[in-house]
């Protein structure tokens, strides 16, 4: 069996979307074919089943929604602030909106995974790594608060990000640039 | 065509139930039939179709998820405060873990809104009553914060809930009495 690297992506992007536009149970190896213009069978040569292709779509869509590292060195070059914090929420809410099919197949994912245990262990180690990362990267960057704050703007931006995903309306009267403003002042310590 | 209050009701438990467990897409009339042990066709004759099912089913969920009277006027009997703000936000925790299926039918539906343009329309209104009611009540009651501070609650309250449905472990070394305290006393302004 033959494969390509190339290819692999694109079936994965295609089992992306999906995911995000017809549910988890929309997701068949022959679906992907589909959306992927892929001569049928292709899917099933590169993955041999859907545990295989749901574990790397969770790689793919870790690569998609990472940050530009150009342009995260730039924002870093600031001075540590809650403004800075701020900004960096801004960010990945923007990648968010650049990229709603991978939020989407996240959902779907944690959907399914509380009726599969195996994707539900995978899935649960994938959140962890980001967190844990998310921590790590706050600490390291001396950016104001401690693990709990790191924990605490996760939260709000998971529901900021849930319900823009799914009732964007919702908030319309609330722009979101102040929800976030008021998200990093409000709970970070204030500034020595 | 008769109709019986009390069988309504555990068609739509059953419908919860269903969408809880198998998803939106394994919800169908005769599936509610089958989880709600009636004869085929009982759900038909209660529910023109699948929408007035789930516009229905979003109304008992309120029911559900509706704190009891009661204990909501003990808690409000208390000075307001970040403290009992914290009580509150932790009494919505234990009826979510208590009522699983309920918030994870909401989920389903957030999911399958984003197909169904009827349906997006419908839950957007359900959640905007919910969160004017949230404002109205906090702000009514003279609860420490204003209408962005019930938002940023909101919106932490979701992220948490969303991950203690679909990733409860992620947070097993943040105690959630502790996220929700750290939450009330980070996100509200100082007692005067």
């Amino acid at each position: 069996m033959r494969q390509n690297a190339a290819r692999r992506t694109a079936l994965l992007d295609g089992a992306i979307e999906v995911l995000a536009r017809e549910g988890s149970r929309g997701l068949t190896l022959r679906a992907v074919d589909t959306e992927a213009e892929v001569p049928k069978g292709t899917t099933t040569n590169y993955f041999a089943n859907r545990a295989e292709l749901l574990a790397q779509v969770m790689t793919r869509i870790q690569q998609r929604l990472t940050p530009d590292a150009t342009q995260l060195a730039d924002t870093m070059s600031e001075k540590p602030s809650a403004e800075l914090v701020a900004t960096l929420l801004k960010q990945l809410h923007a990648r968010m909106r650049a990229d709603r099919s991978s939020w989407l197949a996240l959902m779907e994912l944690r959907l399914e995974a509380t009726r599969r245990p195996e994707l539900h262990t995978e899935l649960t180690r994938f959140f962890a790594a980001q967190l844990d990362g998310n921590i790590a990267f706050h600490l390291d960057a001396g950016l104001p608060g401690d693990r709990i704050t790191v924990v605490l703007l996760y939260l709000a931006m998971l529901g900021l990000i849930v319900d823009d995903l799914t009732v964007p309306e919702l908030l319309a009267s609330f722009p979101v640039d102040d929800l976030i403003d008021a998200m990093a002042q409000r709970m970070l310590p204030a500034q020595g």
